[in-house]
């Protein structure tokens, strides 16, 4: 068994090869260019510890993690186009750098570039491991689509904004540990175990990312706080806090969000805090951390099988226990 | 055995069940708006006709036509955005009707169900129609990149043309052939011819798709001649003119490529016709259609098996006899 950190070396040294062909560069050099920018590459990851929660990583893991992550990069190359988005890990995006019609094209090839791992997967798996890759890609898109649309809505509900999160996020966590689950020979049961899981674990973590872009330490985090809040990005907070306030300080929150004043930040954050938003994302991530930990603590496995797992849970989530 | 005609009609009676999920509408709407939209339906057509030309129609290529159909409407809904297209089939574009990020998404699912579709073949067959269906996925797009790419030269040289037109067109034809012939359990030799007659089929078909614009009846070819020249399209002719006028025909050819003259068009196909273009295109178009014959002539099954095959050529490529 090995420490996250360990396999997320394996795997970028694995995945350090071409995954297209030579010409035309114009189609895949700027596939190439955005895999290069590297990446956390957690997603791949967690199918191979998905896969030896329950028996050695086998050949097949690799595969499906290569599509993992070239799916996970086709979604940002098309995201970034649908968001306008300059940068990517502080470089520019592929749109930026190479046109908009390239990036349409290079991640729609990289889309398939994925399919053909996939497609590579022994027999036995191959159709288990294509149905879920195939139900969590339409989710992915359905999880996107939904946010453009709640761009567009004032009055997006938190059920709302949750099943959004799940699609767009946390599903493609979950279905790549089970993927992970499924080449690794764990029964129903437990591959349905580490799915919700993988699912609790996303949701823990957006609360968290949505968290720490109001609340974060600066120097810790790395970026000025408030990105979403100048953005008027739809998060956990800012839909708990228009559920949850009232009268006048409601009032101002919608004006807040509606114009563009000098003190958006600062005074949507002490909305935030008046209101105890601060102190409810807290718990709700602890909620979502529990709900995680427990659906683990049931996959019926020996528990230092699943002590990597839980490493990376808690470094995901800041956690220092 | 059955007439492509009769063929269609079951494809398109077939293929009318709804292939995405209710919600969200958003993203599911527009595809459904777009498949809506019809179409000739050639390319599944061909793939049950490539398993029909050595067996009975058997349910995997069903499922294959569903999924080549689905491919072709998302690389449509993608080349629509890139090229600013307002219409297809008379219709508004799907980006034009609900914007460019819900096509691009929309495209992009599209492609997910199509190989949903290809999961469900059977074990026997999965991996090798899912080799050819992703390595023409892959070619189609380096076709469309191609094509843009060419857009910005003025050099572009007939063998460069014919590499691109035969990833962005010709690929997808044969490959929707042999598709079926492999389902149709066609031994290797006879799934190659026919990819070939496909190829050769699919590059005369341009030819003369290229030629009609210029040269084309406007009662019988439903639109005003000259489209492709007043957007300085490159086609077979546009090259082959480049390539064979010198002296003062070739420097108005490009002065009239360069301006927006309001005798482009006329202007144009005089040149073509002065320097023997349109003869040209008729002969090559001839060449490419005995080729395409040569090959299915060499398939080794019953003669009288290849007729609907033939009738379907002769229809597409406008021949009488």
């Amino acid at each position: 068994m090995h420490h996250f950190q360990d396999l997320a070396t394996a795997f970028t040294k694995k995945f350090d090869v071409d995954h297209f062909p030579a010409e035309p560069q114009t189609l895949y050099g700027p596939n190439r260019y955005f895999i290069g920018l590297g990446g956390k590459r957690i997603r791949p990851v967690m199918c191979l510890m998905g896969n030896e929660l329950f028996e050695e990583i086998l050949p097949d893991a690799w595969l499906v993690s290569n599509a993992i992550e070239l799916f996970h990069n086709f979604t940002l190359i098309h995201d970034d186009i649908m968001d306008h988005a300059p940068l990517r890990r502080g470089m520019q995006t592929v749109h930026e750098k190479f046109g908009e019609s390239t990036a349409l094209l290079a991640g729609d090839v990289m889309l398939v570039a994925a399919y053909d791992y996939l497609n590579k997967v022994s027999g036995k798996y191959v159709f288990a491991i294509n149905s879920l890759f195939n139900q969590t890609a339409r989710q992915v898109c359905e999880g996107q689509q939904l946010d453009m649309d709640f761009e567009k809505r004032g009055d997006v509900k938190l059920d709302e904004y949750l099943h959004m999160i799940t699609l767009k996020t946390s599903v493609l966590i979950a279905a790549s540990l089970k993927m992970g689950a499924i080449i690794g020979g764990a029964g129903e049961r437990n591959q349905n175990l580490l799915y919700e899981f993988g699912k609790k674990l996303g949701l823990a973590f957006q609360v968290q990312d949505d968290y720490l872009d109001a609340f974060g330490d600066p120097e810790k985090f790395g970026k000025k706080p408030g990105g979403d809040i100048l953005s008027n990005k739809k998060t956990f907070l800012q839909i708990h806090a228009l559920e949850n306030t009232t009268g006048s300080e409601k009032k101002r929150l919608l004006e807040l969000i509606a114009g563009n004043e000098s003190n958006k930040v600062e005074e949507t954050i002490a909305i935030y805090k008046s209101s105890g938003v601060d102190q409810w994302a807290e718990s709700l991530k602890e909620k979502y951390i529990e709900e995680a930990y427990k659906h683990l603590d049931d996959i019926a496995v020996l528990s230092i099988r699943k002590k990597p797992l839980k490493e990376l849970a808690d470094f995901l989530l800041n956690r220092d226990h």
